[in-house]
Formats: structure tokens, sequence, C-alpha cells
């Protein structure tokens, strides 16, 4: 047996792509994923559960109807479960997000920017 | 509705005890916890559940029956359940620690280090 520790600047250094996020763990139920973003990410709700947002390199906010949270570089926050947010990055922003396995990105909106894939790096 | 910025160095200025974890955010059912550990703890498992270890600062090492993972700042690993389990940290080092409310420090070894407050700061 084997329990592997896993370096977060290597896995996000094997893909460029943004709003695409990329599973590194599971523990239980939950992924823990890595992403890239920069500019705007599209409106959504996760109705049926929280979610996680770290920042690991950069900045960005989160858009909330009414108000907004700003996130630097070691900064997270709890969206709560059917809270319709925005994520947005002036630059390029590296973050982990944790979540329920089979979160989708785009929550209940869906759309183009649905990335429906268990994509593991 | 405010939705906060959780600053992790912010929050970890606020103690300095050693293997007492605080708790800091919840997602749904799990706890994000804090801690500043250094030395060895005990010999401990969680039949119920995964457990995630996040190096924010230092180095730390996981020891297993058999075999030991060392993580160093920007690194996790996903301890499984029921797996026996011994951190260890040379010097101080800064961890987060990710895992369902109620999970205890010690699991199943209880004794006297084991922290049953839900501290939260």
């Amino acid at each position: 047996m084997d329990i592997q520790a896993i370096n977060l600047a290597d896995k996000l250094s094997t893909f460029d792509e943004y709003w695409s996020p990329r599973i590194i763990a599971q523990m239980n139920d939950y992924h823990f994923k890595l992403a890239k973003i920069r500019g705007e990410f599209i409106w959504h709700s996760h109705p049926e559960t929280d979610e996680v947002f770290l920042v690991l390199k950069g900045d960005m906010r989160i858009e909330f109807r009414g108000f907004h949270t700003e996130l630097s570089e070691g900064e997270m926050c709890v969206v709560p479960r059917g809270i319709e947010h925005k994520p947005v990055a002036q630059d390029v922003c590296q973050i982990m997000l944790i979540e329920p396995t089979g979160t989708l990105n785009t929550g209940d909106a869906g759309g183009e920017r649905t990335k429906t894939d268990e994509n593991w790096i």
C-alpha cells in the first residue's frame, strides 16, 4: 500500500485550460479539484450543496446578487447551497474547489460551459 | 447577507497551541480546521471516514504501518478510513484538515490528547 502526497503546483502545471476543473483527490464522496480561471464565468447555483473556493495563486472575486467577496492567495470561502454566484478573475487565478462528486461547474444553469467529464489528473 | 473571505494566515495567527485543531469553516456536514503541529502525535484511525491533510507551511510526515508519506508546503494527502496513521513534524508545521463534523483528532484511540471541543476561530 502507498498513500501519495499530491503536489498542487505540480498538478497545476499539467494543464492550461481555463474554467475546466481537474480532479486531484477524493475524500469519501467529495472531490478536490484544481482550476485555472480568467475572465467571467456564468451565474449559477448548486441547489443541493455548499461549495468551497480556496485561492492558491492570484486573485478572484465571487459575485453574488447584491454583493461580492474578494479572495486572494491563501483565502477561502464557502458558497452556501442555492445561492447564485458568478466567479470572476481579472488575471489568471489558480484555485482549489471542494464539492461533492458529480457537482457540475455550471450548477443549475447548464449551457455550453458545462464540463461533464470526470477529468482526473 | 454577506459571505466572508477566510484568510488562513490571519486565522493561524490567533493561536499557538500544538495538536489542537481550530474550525474555520463548514461546508455541508464537513469542517475545515487549521492546526499547528510539532513532534509526534499518537497512532489512531478514523473507522468511519477519510481525512484530508493539506500542508500550508513547513513539513510533516504521516506514518502508516510499514510506510510513510512526506508532505511539504502545498502538498496534501487523503488518509483512507480505517487506516492507522501517526502525524509527525520535526519543526512547527501549519496544516489544514478537512473531515466530517464531529471527527475527533485521536479517532478510535481516545486518550488524554483528545480534543472534544468544537473550537471555532
